[in-house]
């Protein structure tokens, strides 16, 4: 587990989507490297037994395969994530969230959630889960979990088509960044939904 | 939701797949009916807010992408789930179970059930979620819901080669059949790990 800031154990899956990422330039990139932050995060958390958090495939449609050359994909698309990135099974409770990084200093855009994640949150919080974004602010090196209700709710009523950073600083916990894991959003899940204490 | 046994609401992914696996013979067949029927009856429990359950798309690794033609992947090949099909929330608690389908009338063969398979569901348990099989005996029209901890237990003591369906009946919860939930195995969740009775 000695791979520095933005580096995931070398994974099929993951090297290839990043290849494929990468030409779609920075912002994407940027996003990447968040991403895969996470990604070394959970594999943190599930070495020293914390979580199990894990980050759903990409959904591909598939349209044609060739047998003869053991089961070969030869042409596919990728399709839209309608749920979020990740979930999984912390302190017996079930979590879901969404990573995502801005390159904004002053806001997070709603223009970033789609109207099924929102649907697919509210039905996480319907069932008891714990559900929340991470929202990475690259150039500000600042990143907080902010809670799906409170999102869900800014989304609906939309006073604006972005999030202030002064809300998302005042309702959202700050996640504390080290070597490993990068970033340990698990104490601010603790601090949010494990300490009692309202926001 | 008036899809008859076996027939799933017609989502690209499931129909693509299902041609797929039809080339691959009866037991896939027969395997694909079952898993029909599961993501049908998560249907049914998503629509009526009884639990959010959500098939983990297949892992697929890309080799090419032709960038010109709007990402269009060329060359890509399915990967083995190294954990379990289905994840979700139900009670506020995290719900972790593989559904397998066999032809046997006496047992159900442990190398239905990989290595990384036993070691995902083991930290299912051990961070406090539900993990389960749902195994369905199909020429028996019968389906059992056997908690992990039971499977995990026998596949590291491996007294035998698979387990015989008498310990099946005896520690597992046959789950209600019916038109819609096809398989109502979340009453057989209550059943095991709500009602506090030990089976």
């Amino acid at each position: 587990m000695k791979y520095p800031r933005g580096i995931t154990p070398p994974s099929e899956g993951v090297i290839k989507k990043k290849r494929i990422i990468n030409k779609k330039g920075n912002a994407a990139n940027r996003g990447m490297v968040f991403e895969n932050d996470i990604n070394a995060s959970n594999d943190f958390y599930l070495k020293h037994n914390r979580a199990l958090i894990s980050k759903r495939p990409t959904p591909i449609n598939i349209v044609k395969v060739d047998y003869a050359r053991g089961a070969k994909i030869k042409e596919a698309y990728f399709e839209k994530q309608s749920t979020t990135d990740y979930n999984g099974v912390y302190r017996g409770k079930y979590l879901d969230f969404e990573a995502k990084s801005t390159q904004s200093k002053t806001s997070f855009p709603l223009h970033n959630i789609a109207p099924q994640q929102v649907e697919h949150l509210k039905s996480v919080i319907r069932h008891g889960g714990i559900a929340f974004f991470l929202i990475n602010f690259a150039l500000l090196n600042e990143t907080y979990l902010l809670s799906a209700e409170y999102i869900c709710q800014f989304y609906e009523e939309q006073p604006r088509k972005s999030i202030p950073i002064k809300d998302i600083r005042a309702k959202g916990i700050l996640c504390k960044e080290s070597f490993l894991p990068r970033y340990d959003y698990l104490a601010a899940v603790d601090e949010f939904y494990f300490s009692k204490k309202e926001k």
